[in-house]
């Protein structure tokens, strides 16, 4: 069995590579088909580290996944060989107390797909719990099986946000991210969502969903847009997905009274927070880290239709060309918002 | 000045009629130009009663309506002459206790159109308080406007339901307000929407919808499809818009565990309530009266594209055929769902 | 090892008999302490079943109980040996959907101690998964340790209510559990609770509390009571813990606008709704079935001197006298709020 | 009639001074007996200006304040001579969209006393809305009246942190607010308020009241007294009331995962926020500014008991010993609390 390894930082090997293939009672085990490519996987590749996580040995990459089912534990009800599926990549430990509040994905005991030392889903075929292996409909291809992680953090962005109806959304970055929490607001609830960036070619895209409106910030001020559209009330909700500390210049000003700022994109330093100016508008400002209990969500807004997420894969790479994938990937080609692989065809 | 007056049940005149006309400082008067008729219209113009209200004079009808500003009294900031907007029908004290808690829509002493002994709309020109009139945005026409107010019934109900994005709903019986809750629903984070009624012309017209489903209950039972629909789970949201004493039956069932059951059709009895069936979900019931604060979210829905509402909008009356249109709209026409008058072309 | 063993409907045992002993990697061994009888101990031993839950075969009875650890599992890492506890009666399946959620006492799976045809703890030792046992303070006594259970049952009501502080509470039934709903309602932010019953005693032990108004329904209308206190508004709470049917009748009227009904005790019928009642105060229903991340809760407010249980202990019996205990408890003394059994002096 | 008057900073004068005394419809003529002096009045009379707020004509000082109403106007129904009240200081435009959204302290016309340019209430006499009005019970004093402002802080600050039964609370800082946040917390649910500051004087008055741990951040770590009370788990909120920058420094830490921090205290500079510790913990961080809907809760806490102000207000001065108590006030003695002028005895 072959897998996609990074051997250490700048360097990936397509090789033999065996991961455990021991069905427990409670697991499954899949042949992947699709595996998205993450920007964490692309750092990794790049930096070899992200903060505290260093890769010190060869770990395979990839956490982004769909498959099909070949073998099925003993205790199993749900699923089935045959079984089309997609994959949760962190498993926690369901006995924690941060599982039991049903916040798993806060359990620091979470082992997460290609987070050293776990590896990554990039091989033919890979083990995982049952609990956290969902069904694709029919009507759900792979390639948006596998783009159900990122659209995950999208949604858990959404859910944290409470959503009423008919909101209004600013989304701050047009990257991969950025895109899904568009998708997001506007399945979760808003009317509108107004996405601020300067690569054009990322605005056009995300442009010609229903209900963005496209900003580029280097020719219009965000917080003319937002007035203009609410009526100098301020937007409900801003979805903070840059990570760019410029982005934080302001941004309270964009929320209407009692409005909501939800941080996804993680600035490498401590930004400075206007504490007074959220106080006079009694803002609430909440954050994200993955996302719990969201996939079986994403899963039916994609097979209900009412989100789209087919205009967001990019590029496919056959598996013997994984190494491609990643440094095509890494290259930062405006146009790309999700570069998969394909093991199966 | 013309207007359509109840003259008592089953007794509609068209005839001249003076409603006052003072321009107050915080208050516009609006040309009306369209005026949707609803059920209680309807109801009044059967009955001469709906509970407790009793039409014991003459009174004006309509209170779905949207218009032209032409004329603004001296503190109003937000409207100008010319403005085109839709109104509000129920006109709170603001400084009860209910409306200071953001409630005004319970406050007992609310003045609502065509509620006796409160005229309604259903002529040329009406004044009211700039507060609860709202701009119409370019692109969402008078007839759009006028809709405004039944789909903010919907919008209440799913405000009420906190839908989480992805959510499946269940609505119970598919007149105007069903309809509205299906749109309301899907325009507010649901993937789906399963819409169940009798009448085929209704379970097509809304089955057109993206992301509905459309039971005729002759046909199959509506816990079948949930069950098919959400892997056995259940419905995250039910909402009751039929108001009808069987749709109580089994509701519970219809729910996954922690799911929210909606009451927005008003039975004409008390309904039997197992508890212990809503326990073992641990199920929570929300309730709806009118609306507070959502015409605002119902005009950018529409805005933004992403609620339409013209399928609903089924026939059209001029005004000088007001009395036909009441018994058009009274005679129950399958295919109707919302029956307008237009007073200026 | 003897147990207190229900051999059918009418007839404990106090008798030799063995439970699993076994310590798994998670689990921990209790010499068990003390031991509360609850309503459903007493329904087990007078009838032989509850609902579709029957007493087919001998069953150990008991699940409100504290005790110390004698033996910890190799993974465990938050007890050891020595350390006092009390224990959650109910071991879901962690990996279900609804555990997953958060909602793990929804977990159909469940297996609760002393429900057919699981054994319960009255017994002098068991083995418990360590995820669901709870180390108890110093200050906190065995005695306390083993009504943490019913008062769970009251903090869940409370917390499901999502009290605002200083919000007014009508408690309908002083039961034991209606009184753990008062304590719990007080101790999570209510100004006041107005507990309603018939009986004097009850009223008088639970009318001793600060902030308690004990109202006898013999001699005074609850809704007088709620207007006067509320200076008309309507309580922002009513918790039903009676489970009697006539509690229902005009229960919305005690509720101010927008406010929360929750429902705790089990009708044996459906109950009628007046569905137009609930719509037109907008109210909140809430329900509860056991509890899910409250033991932690209810322990520290025991331990920080905020809830009181001590006056609520009525009266303790030896082990050996565990069958008196039983008749004693089910021949329904005025004065008897909780009845313990102590294993372990 | 004589008012106390800030002529301009550092200058106040007990001299005749004329408020409107004409009694609208909707209003209520109250004679004054206490107000306390507030921090803000404070900066007033030592700055001259608070921010963009500047005292450029002597203006009546004083908000915090309770009376006896001797006038209703026309269309009072709630309020009769006689009545003993406090008052909101705050006055809203009701019309105004947040007002109507239930969040009129954010709305931006309010009018609030003492604040330029408008006066104060330290004066015999004053017409305010009966609305704002709210009437005392017979046990609620008037010295517990006039500290029902302060408090309200606290409750909005207790509310927006939205407390389940038995959470644990820190609060940094035990000036006025923070001691008014611990009582807050408390009484809306939380099992302990650990309260932290540098002032032994502060911590023993506040470490007198049940639940409270006072920590003297000299003497010990917070997070280590955080993790002792908590298992390691965290706080579930952090109520940060002092304004301090240094108080931010680690304040994450200090939650639970999915904890909240709820920011009272106004730090004169931004301040560095860790927003990637924000995440790990999925943190919610609460705002406030003033309050809303929040006298009514205030009163009912304290009249039933529940929550006792008495401690807290710490030196009364006579109307005619104004001046010294501003200066007292201003001296910053640290036992003082809460100081009070008395108007009426």
């Amino acid at each position: 069995m072959e897998a996609l390894v990074l051997e250490e930082a700048k360097r990936i090997s397509l090789r033999p590579f065996s991961l455990p293939q021991v069905v427990g009672p409670r697991d499954v085990r899949i042949k992947i088909h699709t595996v998205g490519i993450c920007g964490s996987d692309i750092h990794y590749y790049q930096h070899g580290r992200i903060g505290p996580f260093v890769v010190n040995e060869p770990m395979v990459l990839g956490h982004e996944a769909s498959g099909t089912v070949v073998e099925v534990g003993e205790d199993v009800k749900h699923l089935k060989t045959g079984d089309r599926v997609c994959m949760e990549p962190g498993v926690p430990d369901m006995e924690s107390r941060a599982s039991r509040e049903g916040l798993y994905n806060l359990d620091p005991k979470v082992r997460f797909w290609a987070t050293p030392p776990v590896h990554g889903c990039l091989a033919p075929y890979v083990v995982h719990p049952a609990a956290f292996t969902y069904k694709l409909p029919d009507n759900v291809s792979f390639a948006e099986g596998a783009i159900v992680e990122p659209l995950s953090i999208g949604l858990q962005a959404a859910k944290k946000a409470a959503i009423k109806p008919g909101d209004v959304a600013v989304i701050l970055g047009a990257g991969t991210i950025g895109m899904m929490c568009a998708l997001a607001a506007l399945a979760g609830g808003c009317s509108r969502a107004i996405v601020c960036d300067l690569v054009p070619e990322k605005l056009d895209l995300i442009g010609g969903v229903q209900g963005v409106t496209a900003v580029n910030i280097r020719e219009r001020r965000v917080l003319d847009v937002v007035r203009e559209l609410t009526d100098g009330w301020g937007a409900n909700i801003v979805f903070e997905a840059s990570g760019n500390e410029k982005a934080f210049d302001g941004i309270v000003d964009l929320l209407c009274p009692g409005g909501c700022l939800v941080l996804v994109g993680m600035p490498q330093h401590a930004i400075p927070l206007d504490v007074v100016a959220v106080q006079i508008k009694e803002a609430r400002i909440e954050s994200v880290f993955r996302y719990a209990n969201i996939f079986p969500r994403a899963i039916q807004l994609i097979a209900s239709g009412k989100l789209d997420v087919k205009p967001f894969i990019s590029r496919t790479f056959p598996f013997a060309e994984g190494i491609k994938a990643f440094e095509e990937a890494a290259s930062g080609v405006p146009t790309d918002v999700k570069v998969q692989i394909v093991l199966e065809e």
